[in-house]
């Protein structure tokens, strides 16, 4: 009896049901009724507390396209690298677990937090396969990430409205969009919707850049502007100060206000904000999605029949391709602001607020 | 020849295209070349400057499902009654345009603000037909209003992502959806979208009822709350504050940030916030719209066919209805706090944090 | 003890379950402990077999926008009348069935057969409530069905994907819709879609007609032309024949190959067909369906608490109101040729093949 | 002045328009009023015949996300390599269009077909630079081409959408899917909608190994089978007999309904047909077409701000590359069946119907 562990943990995202129904299909095609998987609560928390339920067959029914994760999920444990806390040793309590349930390995589907705490936890002896779940498509080792598209997809319904509204009056338009560190969002999403402007939180912003190229259009003749901003976008000032102080300024309201009051000020344009927020993670997974989380729960699974553990799945040059996990934790794919999809939007005429 | 002006006015909405394409294709399939069109851009404003294009037939092809207007909008212009501004009389100024363009009739397609300065024209003399638009839905004298279900489409859109990531993590999520006065599109898309508690301009909420709903789910192993909120919600305390007042306090961020520091207060529990904001205006028109306005449309071109003006069109029980423009002009279709819809809502256990 | 049977028959559609829901969350939040659920499978067999399984208030958590229907559904039992067969009495094996459960009520939600089926239940002394299923909206005593928006939704999806296509080339493009008897759909479909001609059941058309049609098209300079077709629409010629020999003249395919192949002959133009088929049934229902079967839900829900029995629930201006389950039986609310719709729809121009 | 045609070639597809987009935005971004763009009408039809229109820069906004071709298309001419007909020399004829305007290079936004006569129109001395387009994504040298995920997309919503109807009743559902000889559509909308059984042209099927498969998952339990196939999905047998032949028996309707009467015979159960058919071409592009469209656009024009001609601009690995056009030319990019993807899909138990 091969026994399998599972999990999903960090910001929730799309298609997280359809990668474990990928996993799980797999694994009962291959092994009938010779496998038992443990799907334990709320991500990471359901392994150190072991709660958890197991998972049959027919639960991998249905969920292909549903959002959300039948498993639910929480934080990934270790932002503050407190293994230890009052007193209690969450790494061992995660050992005794998979120890307790004698697991033959664990599945993990999670993004760049969780991730380090998987090869962490391989690092102590644990059999670990890691999934790239994450909407930011921001994790180290996979050319794609499951969620992104179906995020891209949402971000871009939200330009798309706003593009009518906005060439309807004569207004400018931001539009935040998730990506606290990365950018790879807002990229897609704004060049897929049209944004005339694309700021990312990799290439600081210079606002007299911005206003300019707002009048700019202005004195073309095209009466409104459509900013697609990150909620991690900083200005080339902002940039300079410390996180920490930044983080006092910004407590209960998103940065993309600060620069609607910025744009009013030196261009007196009536500025509109629209900020999509949770909905990005939210809702069923696309087409793409769903075909990437189905082949790379495919296989995980064939790195389980083959007893091959310790390694994220990634995408390299669209085949799936087994990763060191310790090759993956701690490091972030973020936008370079070189790359040839940045020089390709400039070409276009896409000001990214730095020149 | 049949001279016959068009103009859209006030905040954009889905299906202007779609309504001007029913009258332009009904009027040219009747009178053929015995017609001409003169479209004024950016509502009143146009008919005031005779800023204009003429309209051809194939104009109207090919917009059944275009967002926006191809004439543009403007807020419609007699918000403070300034008739008179600067020494420009904007009413004459609209007659002389009207006058020189020797027009037979004017179809404004617009809102409740709208449609009062359409009901001035006609008391100036001036043949005018109204068409009704806005997505709240709230103009009197007709059931419905195009551009109303295409919102709702959205809003509930928004709530059915945010549904999902909700589920998965353990929080409360408020959706603030537009609605200043009237929560027609707040009421529609709560229920259409599934939320707890639906809050309305026409209903102040007591904030701690809103906590002790909140906090029931808790109890009853419902680890998420869903708050549909219209953009004008109020608690008790704040109807009972001067309107100038409120607005002193609410400069640049929505009401609905306020709200989601209220509950964590009181609830403890983490909150989060998604404005769809202007989204909701834009993008293509339902199926639903597209049907309501081809027929408003040729219900318009019935009335010019006729010689039959001073009316909105309006819809009584699925057909179309003349309305004279003085009825409509200056009301406004609030939700009834009683009326049934509101008390099925609540029979399903929706809290509305009134009772 | 409140007892409560609910099953869902005939072809399935959008909103079965939203439906389902409005019921259950009211009975639940209304009698609490004090009200049991009896959901009996695919349709009125599973009240034959005695097949069914209790419903609890969680299972009706979460499916408001689920397509298909948790408790399944097979064709409504007496198309030929036959309600003894091989010795087994239909009706009486349903009566057993709600007196072995000791039913204080049946919910069925269900179109014109299966209402017609529950009227004679009624007749039986059942206390049954109906619920206006059909995506044909064609149930009389009720304006709007559940299940019709959301497939006027997909319906007009395929027009509109075709509209793209047919522009590109100079072709005609034949969408057949669903609608047997009744071409509401189609009707609302190819409004929504801008078909340039509409063929309906209720209108039998004229190939010759039809055919000067698109000519007339090609000679403006429309090198495509777009056909919204019911699939029981039918020529003047096929209208005399009787329904038996058409019949048999119809196996395998669709009618509208058939009409591509005269439009083929008639004017020598490419003709190419689409068929979305059972498509316009399935998916997730759309806000205005969920909204709907959430108050029709609540009113059954109401009449339930009253003890008001044997009504179906059905929408008039707004408003729930019952309906005598013997008055729906048996009637077809068709589209009638001369209705404001139709007359709307010829003053843009669209042709019905009839004149 | 720089001087650059385009035209648009085949079957259409979605994004079309976004990549014509790139390409016009970027060189009038870059090259100001240093260049003019000539767009042929109806693909190479207009460069035979020397129709036209010039696209100025305002052409080229707002067509981001529109459907079709601004440009019109046509079959590609040489599909019986008559390359003079009725005396008429058709690449005489282009090489003088492209002369007479005194062209620096032509773009030609085409699929397999069309880039073999752009290879050929190289070959004669003209400056080419081809764009991948078609749903297919079939073309040789190049990971991907724009329009496939759209039609992904769709294809997968009409699974979707049966998906609910066939779990409600029990019933086999075969939807075709576009895919003459090429199945990366089929294969990839089957997996994205969680289909049963996928039929590829590449993969004939055993009709026996089919029927098995539909009875497996009725003794399962399972009382549904969703099959995708390709319409030039062939049996084992269809696949010995001749082209000729086949073309002979299949006049009129899709192939699927050949394929629905044998699993009745075999199976004994009900079966449905769908077919999305030009759908599929149809409709706006995703985001991830536009977003691909873009940058092959702002790549086609880097080539042409360096004078690098006779290339197709193709993707590999998420860079956009130059690719020989001769490369290209007269070869297809077939599913290899022993591929990984179909691999991955096996061991999820999806068949194939040949094992």
């Amino acid at each position: 009896m091969l026994r399998v562990g599972m999990l999903t943990s960090g910001g929730d995202c799309q298609s997280l049901n359809a990668t474990m129904r990928g996993i799980g299909k797999a694994l009962f095609n291959y092994y009938g009724d010779k496998v038992e998987i443990i799907g334990f609560l709320d991500g990471y928390k359901g392994l150190m507390h072991n709660e958890y339920k197991e998972l049959k067959a027919k639960d991998f029914s249905g969920i292909l396209d549903e959002g959300g994760t039948i498993l639910g999920t929480s934080r990934q444990p270790f932002k503050m690298m407190r293994v230890v806390e009052d007193g209690f040793d969450k790494v061992a309590a995660m050992k005794q677990t998979y120890k307790d349930h004698k697991l033959d390995c664990l599945c993990v589907l999670g993004g760049n937090g969780s991730q380090k705490t998987s090869a962490l936890l391989k690092e102590e002896g644990l059999n670990v396969i890691g999934l790239p779940k994450t909407i930011d498509n921001d994790l180290w080792g996979t050319d794609m990430t499951f969620g992104f598209q179906s995020a891209v997809n949402i971000a871009t319904d939200a330009i798309d409205c706003i593009h009518t509204t906005a060439a309807s009056h004569s207004r400018v338009f931001i539009i935040e969009i998730m990506g606290h560190k990365v950018g790879q969002l807002p990229l897609h999403a704004g060049i897929a919707g049209g944004a005339d402007i694309i700021l990312l939180p990799e290439i600081p912003y210079d606002i007299e850049i911005v206003a300019k190229a707002i009048k700019k259009r202005e004195e073309e003749g095209k009466h409104f502007t459509i900013i697609a901003m990150a909620e991690g976008a900083l200005s080339k000032e902002d940039a300079k100060l410390k996180k920490k102080e930044l983080e006092k300024r910004r407590v209960k309201t998103p940065a993309s206000y600060d620069l609607a009051n910025r744009i009013l000020e030196l261009t007196g344009q009536e500025v509109r904000v629209t900020v999509p927020g949770h909905t990005q993670r939210g809702g069923r997974p696309c087409p793409y999605d769903r075909v990437l989380s189905t082949r790379l729960g495919a296989a995980a699974a064939q790195l389980i029949i083959k007893g091959k553990y310790g390694y994220l799945v990634g995408v390299h040059n669209n085949e799936m391709v087994p990763v060191p996990l310790e090759d993956v934790a701690g490091k972030l794919k973020t936008v370079d602001p070189k790359c040839s999809m940045i020089k390709e939007a400039k070409l276009l005429g896409i000001s990214f607020g730095d020149e």
